[in-house]
């Protein structure tokens, strides 16, 4: 089912306003969640809209709430989000990041009592739409074991990063530190896929590709094993020691995941000159000069088909759950 | 063949000081060097040293070249290397990032014209050692295939990230984004091992565990598949844009791999308070308290075998190669 980005925007506003969101706020927080389905990452769209009002319901997302500058440390600042809509948060610390890098080339924000950003991509895209290279990353509950064990402890920690490009098709990375998000997993295994890579252990410690083993297991396979295992210990004691904020094993000390830590970097676009652009073009040329292997697709930079979708679904609909979307427009009655 | 650390310091700074290195600059850099057999990573100690000195001699690596400050941004700057020792310019710009962060909390160099700094996590552990939250990356020449093609276009692009501990025991992450290091995969065959997961394609294109294979196909495997290697375009975009340095594409076009472009990031180390160092030794507890899957070794943080290492071999010697030790005494006589 396909409708158009308007309807599905305008009528997720709706839903916000009536939950104490100011119409600004409504239009600004509906905004990111119907973005991430125009990009076709639905599982951090519609999809989980439902939980996060359920969880505005529960106050674990306060409306109203607006993030506050703690401390200076002059390019890098600490926030603390109180506890508002994680999505608001962050485009207001990724905003502030790119204002700081302006007299000092780069600029951080570190925020802490924040909540699910849902696509790590929305705030890297948004510096990279202003011209600015692009970090962020944020902690998790703790839903990966470390290497070496079968308990979860870690967080797979989404990190996004940007690179601008002229033309608007900027290059985007957005991934969480397992080889596949647990939304990913989710629609896999509701759709009886295989997985295209093995993506985790089973129940018995066998590495498999198959979605509904992972699920029942919830032990993820970090990206490069070991290697993104120790990433994601780094995204975590970085969030929570630059935001004085909570920790993934804090986090998992609570019943559900709120008040989460997230980082915001930004690098001036003073620093993206004509050179800068060149090389860009460059690289990204000689990228898809490389040759496809026999069974493969063609080689595409990162964030390259996001822009192609975004194309698409502006022009034939953006796809959504039907199932979802009448949970959400009983919502309105 | 094991020899003390002072030996094969002092030994390695020798052959420096005949090579146009001054005293202080000969055992700073003969110190990177031993100090990586020191901590167990032989394959960029000792066993790198003739190539570099080669390096040195075929004029790609300037003994006497220091870097210099090119432009400020404020918090960051952009150094020229001059081509350089990587070792000496790295120190340099991680202590210079270090000290830019003291006022804005935290500081960052981008430098260009530099050369292979060995180790990434030198210059990470350096800035822990101070008390500071440390990042660097480097490209490297291309030798990582994009995904979806068996060309070498990408750089495995080694990157370190650091978080101190006041017992000296720091994490530390340093890897490339290859699953192995090429370093690795040349050790694992001279010893006819098999890799413990798969480590890159055949020929043929088939995953395979055996490191010859992949030494024949020259086609590593990203960690995470196309994840990893995304994560290297962007580290060498970053390092390229922010050091006006050259990027992978640029080092392919040269006859070898020098020039390159680093970045270095320091975080103060006024924001680790005691709060923070508190949430550091909970997480690492945390991490401890995971039980090992039946078939594995104990949990242990990024860094912590580098730390048992180290106090090993400065107990029972160094561990070395006798053939290239050889070879580098030859130099002396």
């Amino acid at each position: 089912m396909r409708i158009s980005f308007e309807e599905l925007h305008l009528t997720l506003s709706k839903c916000l306003m009536l939950r104490d969101f100011s119409d600004p706020r409504a239009r600004q927080c509906a905004y990111v969640f119907a973005e991430n389905n125009l990009v076709g990452v639905e599982s951090h769209g519609l999809n989980r809209f439902p939980r996060f009002l359920e969880w505005i319901d529960r106050g674990w997302v306060v409306p109203g709430a607006a993030p506050e500058c703690i401390t200076s440390h002059g390019s890098m600042e600490q926030w603390d989000g109180h506890l508002g809509p994680g999505p608001l948060n962050a485009q207001q610390c990724m905003a502030r990041a790119m204002v700081l890098s302006e007299t000092s080339g780069m600029g951080c924000v570190a925020l802490r009592n924040t909540n699910h950003w849902m696509r790590a991509g929305t705030y890297a895209w948004q510096a990279a739409s202003a011209g600015y290279l692009g970090i962020c990353f944020t902690n998790t509950e703790p839903n990966l074991p470390p290497w070496g064990s079968a308990v979860p402890k870690l967080g797979n920690n989404p990190i996004a990063l940007s690179v601008p490009r002229e033309n608007g098709q900027h290059v985007l990375f957005d991934g969480a530190l397992s080889q596949f998000s647990y939304g990913a997993l989710e629609r896999a295994a509701r759709r009886r896929e295989t997985l295209p890579v093995p993506g985790g252990f089973s129940t018995s410690g066998r590495l498999t590709s198959d979605p509904t083993e992972i699920l029942q297991s919830q032990r993820a396979l970090p990206i490069g094993n070991w290697k993104g295992a120790g990433l994601s210990l780094f995204l975590d004691l970085f969030a929570t020691i630059l935001s004085s904020g909570q920790s993934t094993y804090d986090l998992g000390q609570q019943t559900s995941e709120y008040g989460v830590s997230q980082v915001f970097l930004a690098f001036s676009h003073a620093l993206i000159d004509a050179d800068a652009q060149r090389a860009i073009e460059r690289t990204l040329a000689d990228l898809h000069s490389a040759h496809a292997t026999a069974d493969g697709l063609p080689v595409t930079y990162p964030g390259e088909r996001l822009s192609q979708r975004r194309t698409e679904n502006l022009k034939h609909g953006v796809p959504i759950d039907p199932m979802i979307w009448r949970q959400v427009l009983n919502t309105l009655t």
